[in-house]
Parts: structure tokens; C-alpha cells; sequence
């Protein structure tokens, strides 16, 4: 096996030796310093799940192995029949998992090669991230240029950052260590990277919320009625990360929402809205990259949250957003300094990507609706869709006023006027019709919202004393929520019988828990014993209202 | 299977969807879940090299993974025979590498459990991290307690942290953002996760440089010449991790450093001090695992480099430090504002941890000795301890210099009289005679430093037209010398010719590269070509010397 000669201009090539206190091979390895020729290695799918990581397996006595610079944990680059993918290296001593002239490759790895098993494969050591120099600076607190971002933020959508650059990247631009202007070219760096939608209309619309609100979901009310307008509006939503369902798991209780790009496309063409998930559609990849380490930190600071937001919405090609800031003392933001703050960043990058941002701040002290869970909060929509009696008005009222707002947009429309257009949508029954032919065009699954089935297992929760209910913990009812089993559990979840402000008697019932499963019961019911999420007290303890909307 | 019911009393449990964008398991994972009774499981040993990452693999048709809560790349804990190890877990569609009811683990993993193929063996989802609080509490910016830094870096000594978690600590505590007292809590706890070592010696001397000028090798005659006079001076030295050469590395050239710790304790009784390698010792182990991630970044702040060498010192049992802090335009600290506030936070931290600590701002300019490379270096420090007329006057010069600071720590020596009592330890041969004793306790290996044998290969550096040479980078000196295969080739590195403020001629040598591999020596060569290291010049461009130790 001969060595390979040439070198890296970039980057200093350097040995590595297996007894430095060095443990983190990223960067060490030269730029392909050992390249086997084509033909020297056959691929192996070896029957290993390393979920999102790749692993190559080469064999301890194999030669490219044995012609040094390659060890356990180097970052490898795997080649076959034109594609590469990146790896990290496992050394194997059992030739009946690869043997001396394979390279065996993990589940995953091999999915993405294409070959089949014995395809002609090569591997070398993998470059180390072009952007890194940009990485070191903003660790060191320098200001980055635009076309640094942009280089980042592409070598992270490729996948080229290990978790420890990923996580140094998200600490280091983390609280106030970015200026607007960062925030703006991470933004634009972000779109960049992945699909850019065009739905070839001057007006596409769209809302998003910050979050940390259960059972706010409003979008699946605001979509259908906007839409019945006549307005474009795809919507497309994430899965719940920590919380208890999110619009794509709510609306997977009543149709499909991984939906191949085209079909998408015509059913926006047809009913100019749609509710689907967002994860088929390649848009702003770097987002969900970062998302993977900045979950496990907590983190979420406004340069963050500002990116990831504005980047998903210009990617999917809105040019008209509005935003749903809550504030309550349990919500992610809780006091109106800190939202104007926040709205002055949304509105400043907007502003720089051409999109025409609407920013409310809504009254975030409690959860919205009385479901949480995807069973329960698509029986709360589908009722107020209905104008059933027992339909949560708070859902309705924010719903209105949110698709209000949208409505505004269209410039034949006057300010003021959208609310009163979208609440006649919605009595009249355009936006149930609307929502219907949405749910059949992605592929109904025939949810039966009259008798919704909810988890078999429940617990109730009691006033422990009579008075008014003076505050609900959003996060703690989200906590008890997921315990109980959502949203993997759809049937699972929490429905609240009683509201901020209302008076209870000792004894009544403050909400139902459902779940499936028996332990997951048991993990809500000692949740519910350290915390119930309720307070009782008297009106003047009822928090302040911080607006009105 | 049932699932277990008990409840985390710290920590949210959360049941994982595979469809959520959240790429990391680490935290969300239920304390212990899920826990096979013992037996359930037997132990495989699954022939994979993973390195210093320990992995399980399960079948996918296990029960405990069936049971849920368990997918690829989850935390796990696998315990047999009384022993626990953390691990990362590998779900295997092949029952040829672990059967249904087999736990394997990779070859490292299964070394640490101590017990043979097919013992009973059990498996958990690993517990999160108890300090992560406080690890959340740095990132968002605040001040940390003296609880809050054991937690930590008990937790980080424990592997206890992913990368993630890591990465982040070290991140989030770069720059200024530890005060001097967190800087001190920050060592102190380091000190706390490991090994405490105790001479029994009211007196116990030590030396260290915070690093950066290649062929400084002064600990090698430092310690000879301070133990002939007698004071207590156990040396533990680390390997090269990204320089040519560390004292460790230069020491093996001569004799075994690799040393179990009743050897080493047995040598410093006989011979008063000691080279030996520091990774056996199980001193400030968190120190090691927290450089796997600095490295990788390049981070090197003046809180984490005191925290790691004063906690490191502290807990070899030190009492008396010499410090040396060289200056140059290549060296770490380049100006003598930036030496002064670097000596003051180590005088700092010192002082609470009741090490007696002296600190001497070194020249720095460039390359100390000619040798730079383990074998190059030997030669130099041999060369020194007999007073071979070639031997190069600089080392001898800033050793007599710090071996005197450490001699003046004598109650009985007074100060200024330490340089004397040092130059005449060397020039009478008893310092010669030292290193010959503690060579041969821990384990000669017959270096012969008359004629050292070299790489084989060799290239020669010229200078391309007369003049005085005006600068010598220490940083491409060094990048040279790891080409040409140093430290892993012990017999590779770089030989100076010409130093600082030194006349040459057009065409004469300033230094000869040694490798003993073709790609090795074209590496190097090419390293070269883009820059020699070496500015020919006149008098007047000579940097101003900082200081004159």
C-alpha cells in the first residue's frame, strides 16, 4: 500500500498517535493522505443501527488500516460509485463482521450509498471543515462577515462539523454574542442552505408562534379560514420537540402530513393552504442540524430563535408572516420589555430578508383551548371549526384575530376589517368545508371528532380547596401531558375542565389526564403529586394581564 | 418485560419519538427506566475497536430494546459483576454480533467490566448528569458556586458529560467570562476528582511552562540538578499532544516513563525525583477529559490554562512551584502586559490553594536549544549534563536559572545564592550522575548519545543570502518537525544550526530536517516550501528582547 504524497493546502497535516491525551480525531487527520484506489475495498452493509452517525468498519489487519493515519474515531470520507458520505471509524478484530478487504458500512451509511453489498469502495481521511478558521473566531468573540456565516452555516447543513464544533458554534453565538446584523446573515446563510420554495404568487402568507404555549393550536384554525379567504398559505409545521403535540402531530390525527413534495404543491394549487410537515422538504437543513445540539443545552436565546423562525419561513417562500409572541409568567417570555426586545430583532431581520413581519404579543398565562395532546386539541379545533356549543372560546377568539390579521394582508382589505371577514368564515361554515377538503386532499384518516377514543387509563385532578383558579403552569402541565404518553401517545394527554379565573368547589374537577399505558399513568400521577400546575387562591391574586389580544 | 415504575426524583422523564428533529438521546432519556433483571443478559464481547468511546450493541429483537425507551446512540449503563461503565447504544439487525438475549460490548467497554464472555450482565438507560443545572446555569452567563464546580467536574471525571455537554462547559468558561475565584474553585474541584498525592515531605518542588517554544527541555536538567541538592521533586510530565515533543516523549528516549505508581513513589524515596509520565497517576483526570474538546478547538483561555496546570501540581503534592512564562512574537503570550495579568491570576489561584508559586517571565523568541524532536532533544540534554563543549549555552543557561528559583525554596539557601549552588551541581558532574541513577531505576534503555541515531532521510535548509538571522517562528519550527514525523518517530524532528542575532552566509545551513519515511521527509519539505521559519536580515530587526532571564 503506498502512502499518498499529496498534501492539503489548507491545512496542516499531522500523525496521530494513539498515546496523546488527545481523544478528538476531527481535525488531526490530514487532508486524504491515504487514498485506497478504487477496487481496493468492497462495501459491506454491516447490520448495525447507528442511527444519525455513520460508522465504517475496517478490519484491524486490513492494509489501510495498517498504513497508518487511520485509527478508532478517525473521520473518514466513504466512496462508491460516485457518491461520499462521511463517517467515524470503528477498527474491528472479527473478520466475520468485515474482513480484511471489506469496508463495512452501518444501516444507515449504506442506504445512502445506493450500492449493493461487494460495490467497489474507497475511503480516506475526511477534510476537516473549510470553515473552521470563521468557527475559531466567533469562539474568540470576533464579529463574523456575511460570507463567514454563509460558509459556516453551509459545512454545518453538509454535515462536516463534528458535535463538538456544532456545540461550540451554538455557545459561543449564544446570549448576546451576536449583533442584529449576525443574526441577519446567519438568517440568510441558513435559507441558503437548503430548498428555496416558490409558489409564483405576490402574496404568500403564513403565521408562526414562538411557543411554549400547550394547546395553542390555532394555526390549524387560521390556516383553513386565511385559505377559504383565499389567500396561498402552505403551512408547514414541525413535530413536537418537548412539548406535549405539534401542529403536525395534531393534524396527523385527522389526515396524512408526510407529503411528497408535488403532492403538496398541487394541493396548495387547489385549496391554497395545506397543513403538513415540514421534514420532507429540505428547507433551512442547518436549522435542524443546530437543533440537535441546542436541545439537549436548553438553549434558546433571541439570535436563535430569530434565525431558526425567519429562515424556515423564507425558505418555504411566505412573504407575508405574522407572529405570535405569548407572555405569562410561565411562558417563554415573561415580561413586555423583553418582548419588545425580541419583536425589534424578528422585525429587523425580516426587514432584511423582504419579508413583511406582523408581530402580537398575546396573553401567554395559561394554555389555550382545554385539550393537550394530539387527540385532544384536534377535538377542540374540529369543535370550534363546528361552532359547537362546548368549543373553547379563548381558541376560537385568538384564532380569529390571528387569521384577522393575515386577512390584512391582502391589499384590497382595510385595517380593522379582518377579524370581522374571518369570523364570518368561520360561522358561516366556509372555514369547516375549507378544513375538509384540506384533510381529503392529504388523505383523511377518518378521525371521528364526535366520539374521540382517549386513552383508556385516566386520573382526575381536584380542587384541593374552593376559590378561583389563579394560575396554571404551562410548563408543568406540558411536563405531566408528555409523562402521560403525548404526543407518541396521540390518544394520551391532559384536559382542562377549569380555567384562569373560574371558581371551583373543593373537589371539583381541575382536569383528567388520559394515557395508555399503565406506568406512563403512574409517571403523570407522581408528577401531579409534586405538582399539580394549579393554583387556587382569591381574584386578587390572578395575574396581571399583559395584553389584551 | 415490565417496565420499571420508579420515578427519577431530579429529572423530567420523557419517552423519545424516533420522528422528532431532536438528534441528541443524552438527557432525555428516564432515570433507569427500563432495567433488566441480572441474568436476563449475558455478556458478549463484540471485537470492535470504538476507542475511548465505550459502546453496547443489543439485537433490535431484545426485549429491552422492544420495551421501548432504548434506541441507537441512547446512554446506557452496563453493569455485571458489581462494575458499571457508561456507554453509547448500537442496535444490530444481525444476530451473528449479539444474539437476543446478548449484551455485547465493544473491546475497550468489555476490558473495563473485568469479566469473561457469557457473565450474566445488565443494562439501564444512564442517569443524566447531575450538574447539568449548574452546566446550564454558565451557559446562560451566570457565576458559578464552589458546589457548583465539584458537581461538574465530579461528573465530567466520571464521563458522566457527552461531547455536547462538554464542549459547551469549555466554551461557555473561554474568554473572560470565570472570575479569579471561579478560576480557583475551577482547579480546586479538579484537583478534588482524582488522585491526591502525599511525599510525606514538608518540601516538594515542581516546575512547569505553559508551553509553545519548541526543544525546551529544561525540566530534563532542572530535576537532576535540584534532586542532587536534595529537595523532594517528582516529576510527571505529559506526552506531546500538538508539539514535536513533550518531556515525557524526550525522557523515553532514555529510560521507561510509563511507570506503575509504586515504582514511581519507590524512586523519588531513593533518588529524590523522577521523569516519569503523569497518565498513569490518576491526576486531575477531568483535566484530561476537557483537553479531548479543547484541543479539537484551539482553546487555550488563561482560566483554563491555570486550572489545568495548578490542579495538576497541586494534586502531584507539590508545594513549590517555578513557573515559566516565556514571551515572543511566536510564543503563547506575546507582550509583557499580557505575561503580567496571566502571572497574576496563576499567583492568584496558587496562593488559595497554598501552593507556593514563583513565576519567571522567560525569553521567548524562539527555539530553545538546537534539537528539537524526542531523540534531537535527548542529545541536547546529555550534552548539557557532561558539559560537552558543543552543548548549547541556552539551555544550560535558563536551567542553572529555574533550577536555582527551585533551590532558593530551601529555607537554608538565600536568595541569589540558588544559581551558584545549581551551576556547581552541574559542572562537578553530580547532576550528571543523578539522571544516570534515575535512568537506571526507572529502566534504561541504552540510549547512546555520543551517536545518536537519526532519521535516516534528511533535507537541508539554507538561508538564501547573508545576513544576521532576525526571527525564528517558533510555531513553523514546530509544524516542520511533526511533519517529519515527530514525536511518533522518535528519531525525527528539526536540528538548528543558526540562532537568533547569529551571522550566516548565502547558501549556508540554518537547519537539517530528520524523518525516517519518504512521505514524511516530502511533507516537511513542502512545509518548507511555503515558509522556512527563518527571517535573514539586519541587526536593527532583531525583536526587542522582553527579558533577560
Amino acid at each position: 500500500m503506498e502512502r499518498g504524497v499529496a498534501l492539503g493546502e489548507r491545512q496542516p497535516v499531522y500523525r496521530r498517535s494513539m498515546k496523546t491525551a488527545d481523544r478528538e480525531p476531527t481535525h488531526l487527520p490530514a487532508t486524504a493522505a491515504v487514498t485506497v484506489p478504487d477496487g481496493g475495498l468492497t462495501l459491506r452493509r454491516v447490520a448495525i443501527d447507528t442511527y444519525h452517525e455513520n460508522v465504517a468498519y475496517l478490519h484491524r489487519d486490513c492494509a489501510v488500516v495498517r498504513a497508518e493515519g487511520f485509527q478508532a474515531l478517525s473521520k473518514v470520507e466513504v466512496r462508491a460509485n460516485g457518491k461520499c458520505i462521511l463517517a467515524t471509524l470503528n477498527v474491528v478484530d472479527d473478520a466475520s463482521i468485515v474482513g480484511c478487504n471489506q469496508l463495512g458500512v452501518s444501516e444507515d451509511a449504506f442506504a445512502q450509498l445506493e450500492v449493493p453489498d461487494g460495490h467497489p469502495a474507497a475511503i480516506s481521511q475526511a477534510e476537516p471543515a473549510e470553515s473552521i478558521p470563521a468557527l475559531f473566531r466567533k469562539i474568540n468573540g470576533e464579529r463574523l462577515t456575511r460570507e463567514d456565516f454563509r460558509a459556516i452555516v453551509r459545512d454545518i447543513a453538509q454535515l462536516r462539523y463534528s458535535k463538538i464544533e456544532l456545540t461550540a458554534f451554538v455557545v459561543a453565538c449564544n446570549r448576546s454574542e451576536l449583533d442584529r446584523e449576525e443574526v441577519f446573515f446567519l438568517s440568510e446563510a441558513m435559507v441558503a442552505s437548503g430548498r428555496r420554495l416558490d409558489w409564483h404568487a405576490s402574496l404568500v402568507v403564513d403565521k408562526h408562534c414562538i411557543g411554549g404555549i400547550p394547546g395553542n393550536r390555532t394555526s390549524m384554525l387560521v390556516v383553513p379560514i386565511v385559505a377559504a379567504y383565499g389567500l396561498v398559505f402552505p403551512k408547514t409545521s414541525s413535530r413536537a420537540i418537548t412539548s406535549p403535540a405539534g401542529t403536525a402531530d395534531t393534524m396527523e390525527v385527522l389526515a396524512k402530513v408526510e407529503l411528497p413534495f408535488q403532492q403538496l404543491t398541487g394541493i396548495v394549487r387547489d385549496h391554497h393552504g395545506c397543513l403538513a410537515w415540514g421534514g420532507t422538504a429540505h428547507l433551512s437543513p442547518a436549522d435542524d442540524v443546530l437543533i440537535s445540539v441546542e436541545r439537549p443545552l436548553n438553549l434558546d436565546s433571541p439570535g436563535q430563535m430569530v434565525a431558526s423562525i425567519l429562515s424556515k419561513k423564507v425558505a418555504a417562500g411566505a412573504t407575508h408572516l405574522v407572529l405570535d409572541i405569548p407572555i405569562g409568567p410561565t411562558a417563554k417570555v415573561r415580561s413586555m420589555p423583553e418582548a419588545q426586545r425580541l419583536r425589534r430583532l424578528f422585525e429587523y431581520v425580516a426587514q432584511r430578508m423582504h419579508l413583511s413581519l406582523d408581530v402580537v404579543i398575546t396573553d401567554g398565562r395559561q394554555p389555550i383551548g382545554r385539550g393537550i395532546g394530539p387527540v385532544l386539541e384536534a377535538r377542540d379545533v374540529m369543535q370550534v371549526l363546528e361552532n359547537h356549543p362546548d368549543a373553547p372560546n379563548d381558541l376560537r377568539q385568538k384564532s380569529l384575530r390571528l387569521a384577522g390579521r393575515l386577512i390584512e394582508c391582502s391589499p384590497d382589505v382595510r385595517g380593522g376589517d379582518g377579524f370581522g371577514i374571518a369570523r364570518d368564515i368561520l360561522d358561516s361554515g366556509r372555514a369547516l368545508a375549507q378544513m375538509q377538503a384540506i384533510i381529503q386532499a392529504q388523505g383523511s384518516h377518518g378521525f371521528d371528532h364526535q366520539h374521540p377514543a382517549l386513552g383508556a387509563l385516566s386520573l382526575e385532578v381536584t380542587a384541593p380547596q374552593a376559590g378561583l383558579v389563579t394560575a396554571i403552569d404551562n410548563r408543568q402541565i406540558a411536563h405531566i401531558a408528555r409523562l402521560a404518553g403525548a404526543p407518541k401517545v396521540k390518544v394520551a394527554g391532559v384536559d382542562l375542565r377549569a380555567k384562569l379565573g373560574e371558581s371551583v368547589q373543593a373537589g371539583e374537577v381541575l382536569y383528567r389526564v388520559h394515557a395508555s399505558y399503565p406506568a406512563d399513568l403512574e409517571f403523570a400521577r407522581q408528577a401531579v403529586a409534586r405538582s399539580s400546575g394549579y393554583s387556587i387562591g382569591e381574584a386578587g391574586q390572578l395575574p396581571h394581564v399583559f395584553v389584551e389580544f
